[in-house]
């Protein structure tokens, strides 16, 4: 970021007025009658409804179209635990792209816990006020712990999105990169370099996708995780294999993908010239990627190479996941996110790079034409029909598989991000 | 409340699309700069400029315009306990009131708490998020404990409604109602009709502005309120007389002052024709008043009556207190509400009523004159001297009696809600 870059962030956050989001009135407040209707005396009968069957809550208020985001700032972005307040922006920017992107109302809640079971305790008593809750930016392991016992506790979608929306839009963009390179994602040694949230919600979406555990070898800080390492948590474990590999040189030689989610220029040169024929890279550390594109490429003109930036091809960005992911689970009063439906979002994002690409995307990055290609393997965000495409497939898994309190909404497809939900 | 204007409601409630509020964008979004800006990377900055100073948070994102309104759904309306989810529609008609009147977005939280002490630990976890906390709803004599120890445990104002709001409103109201009886505070008799967390909070502030207590009878469903009762909790006590009245007839006699807060019809004809000279009767439960104006000034046409009905002259309406003493607690980012905030905003409330009424407001009630006197002791709803006054009241005291974190703001006097907050 140039220093004009952060002082325009700055600026865009602090004026005119701070911040990015308000609330805003929807039904008319202009009369006395008005008023009475809002609140006293009217605003008695819907509580009698809901208070007679608890479903009304989502025909007489915003409950079904809202979505909290809630941290702990344990994580933010690549900057660290720098606490709850903090992360308060992250969290309104999230907002930000739920509304912008799938019409969802999204208030932000930052907790200061002192224990993971004082946060799971915290969200659990509060979960029934909104329809859904994007946890974000909450640090591994605690995050595992947390999620896990949130969407039992909760009858609405919990979703950690730095793992799930990550995976989800990485196992999109790396099943049409394998394809691209003629290989099948079960015969493909896969490195993965980091460890955290991302990086095990990630590998083990590719597992449930068809990749073979046994060829998948991921690293942390420490290196190689193996099966004889002390200290390793439960859930790096999962991925602990039987091999002699140490470090990043060792497990490189010959892999087909290489997947960062780690820190800046971990991934040299020279490791990359010892991949495999047609290698993926997906660099997915922001700002800084794990190798530069022009330096992967210079080494092998053969790469099929996806970062996290909007300046480089193939953005693994997780907006085109999660605003359509909830988008789809709110319409159909899904209980939960499962991994149907997070497959389903895979496929329907998949599927999209392979379709046409609409002249708007072109205009939008001023280019005369895109096609699915080593260039293009995963759909921009500003392609509209990311809404209908990932939403409809999101709730039509949920009715499928059985999570689904509502059937399939009629008011699909869906056109545009103002069409009513309800 | 007619079955068409209760069927009114729910469809005020539920169409076009359900609830009352949305959360919009106050920024611009449209291009891939902007959003560059909004999240990441740009989002990076604000961040580190809150880790580094905490008072950034105000700068940066919307929560120094920003209230909660929280409850746990157990004294809802008149209504009782229904739970949390019964509650959600009158938070959010909390927080259209908040908009409307005083230009604060506001967001609902409703809280599945096995006790008092889980409520506030939630609470208190996630209070940093918003710029101030308003407690709704909630049963005596537990919202006592609660927002006592919420106070102490935050940084923010935190302020329970349905006590201090009544408390303001009927307090401002009471003054000028005795002024225009000729009677003095210290002097008058007050026979208070309810004992939950209004009617205490009510006496309490009538105390701290002159009233006597020991011409203070509080009664509660089992009768007047004395020293030699067993089992009554310590909010009660509090308001314990030595005393051989049992009754309200007992109380009645002779008695200046009636407040209602307790239940409809509870107050009859034949115990009014008892009261003193110039009898003043705030009679609040809503819908249906502890006797009806017309029942009232048939007995005693002297009678200088209040109701909490917005059909009645004088309607003694929270949202005369709470969107403003907000505003100016917000603007001055006072660390709580304290006393002498309150007393300042019922004087404000008390001397507004006596200047002269403004066309609009006349409009509004389709009324030739409205002059102060016995038919105008409060001001109304409708008046947007409201904003101005109160506010700037409560920011002024707050300034003055040192909770305030910024000085007296320099965008006041209001003249609109659509002022730039920040």
């Amino acid at each position: 970021m140039t220093d004009a870059f952060k002082q325009a962030a700055l600026d865009y956050h602090a004026n005119p007025i701070p911040g990015k989001l308000s609330v805003e009135l929807t039904k008319p407040t202009a009369t006395g009658r008005d008023l009475a209707l809002a609140y006293s005396p009217g605003v008695a009968e819907p509580v009698r409804e809901i208070a007679r069957d608890g479903e009304n809550v989502y025909r007489y208020t915003g409950k079904g179209n809202l979505v909290a985001v809630i941290s702990d700032g344990s994580a933010i972005l690549g900057l660290g635990n720098l606490g709850p307040m903090a992360s308060k922006p992250v969290m309104e920017g999230k907002g930000v792209l739920f509304k912008r992107f799938a019409g969802i109302n999204s208030v932000d809640v930052e907790v200061n816990a002192e224990s993971p079971q004082a946060f799971i305790d915290t969200v659990a008593r509060i979960a029934d006020t909104w329809g859904g809750i994007n946890l974000e930016d909450i640090k591994a392991p605690e995050c595992f712990e947390i999620e896990k016992a949130l969407i039992e506790q909760c009858n609405i979608p919990v979703f950690h999105d730095d793992q799930h929306g990550t995976a989800i839009v990485t196992a999109a963009g790396m099943l049409n990169a394998l394809d691209i390179a003629g290989k099948s994602i079960e015969d493909v040694k896969i490195v993965c370099m980091g460890a955290g949230a991302a990086a095990i919600a990630c590998m083990r979406l590719l597992v449930a996708c068809g990749a073979s555990q046994d060829k998948l070898v991921m690293l942390d800080r420490r290196g190689v995780i193996h099966k004889s390492r002390e200290g390793i948590n439960a859930y790096k474990a999962e991925f602990a294999l039987d091999t002699d590999m140490r470090t990043l040189d060792d497990a490189i030689d010959g892999a087909d993908v290489f997947v960062g989610l780690s820190g800046p220029g971990l991934l040299s040169a020279d490791q990359v010239k010892k991949m495999a024929a047609d290698p993926v890279i997906f660099a997915c550390t922001n700002p800084d990627p794990e190798i530069h594109p022009a330096v992967a490429r210079e080494v092998r003109p053969d790469v099929i190479m996806a970062t996290g930036r909007s300046d480089f091809p193939n953005q693994v960005n997780n907006v085109l996941g999660f605003p359509f992911i909830f988008r789809g689970a709110l319409d159909v009063r899904a209980t939960r996110i499962n991994e149907a439906m997070k497959v389903a979002a895979v496929h329907a994002l998949k599927d999209l790079a392979r379709d046409p690409v609409p002249q708007e995307v072109l205009d939008a990055y001023e280019c005369d034409e895109m096609h699915f290609g080593r260039e293009y393997i995963i759909p921009t965000p500003v392609d509209i029909r990311l809404l209908d495409r990932v939403s409809s497939a999101v709730a039509q898994a949920a009715v499928e598989s059985g999570v689904a309190r509502k059937p399939y909404p009629a008011h699909y497809p869906l056109k545009n991000v103002n069409d009513v939900y309800g």
